[in-house]
């Protein structure tokens, strides 16, 4: 039996700015805020989280970090699983209608699903997508 | 309703060196490969995922990406939560007992909880926590 994941923590520039694009922007419920460390519960027992990015290398312990440059890919990526094409669809909509960056609009893609990805105001994609084999 | 997370996927550069590490020094089971991409089954509904980095990129639709320089903060942490501090300082136990890095001893923090972090082989930061909050 795997562990259970019960943060996802992302180092942010802007963390009012991040707070307003994933609280407002989105409309996702925002928990609470615990020294700085933004909260929002999504999947039972599983919680993201906007930290400053400074704030979590200290927290980790790395000496000296120099924050990275705007713009630079984190070299990772959170997916949100629709059960039908539609649904994506419908999700592309509304983020279009909130102004929401789209990175890639949907497509039937290679391996045999929907995808595509929007981005936050500081570049964190998000992939949207049908998987018919999960 | 904040909506589900279906997968975290980290963009790594030695995709047989990290699945090794999450499959056989840590003994997570490992569900599949597919098109290069190796998914854990965490949580009821969420799956972290192994892919290469200059993939990763590729599938975001980023384009020129340059593969980040090795030991560069991904500006992101997982963590895993125990219910106790003796479970956090077992899990420790384990990681040394296996090789694993510890990027910071597991102490009691600001915060109210007893907390600590390890790394695997390209520095990807994982917390192992016991937050009385929670």
């Amino acid at each position: 039996m795997n562990p259970q994941i019960s943060f996802i923590t992302l180092g942010v520039k802007d963390l009012d700015l991040l707070t307003r694009f994933y609280r407002d922007t989105l409309g996702w419920q925002m928990e609470k805020e615990q020294e700085g460390v933004r909260f929002f519960k999504m999947n039972a027992g599983l919680i993201f989280a906007l930290f400053g990015e400074v704030d979590l290398a200290a927290d980790i312990g790395l000496d000296g970090y120099q924050p990275a440059p705007p713009g630079s890919f984190k070299r990772m990526s959170l997916a949100i699983n629709f059960d039908s094409i539609t649904k994506v669809d419908a999700f592309f909509a509304f983020l279009k209608e909130r102004g929401v960056s789209i990175q890639k609009e949907p497509e039937t893609v290679f391996w045999g699903g929907y995808s595509g990805y929007f981005k936050d105001p500081e570049d964190n994609y998000w992939e949207i997508a049908y998987n018919p084999y999960l």
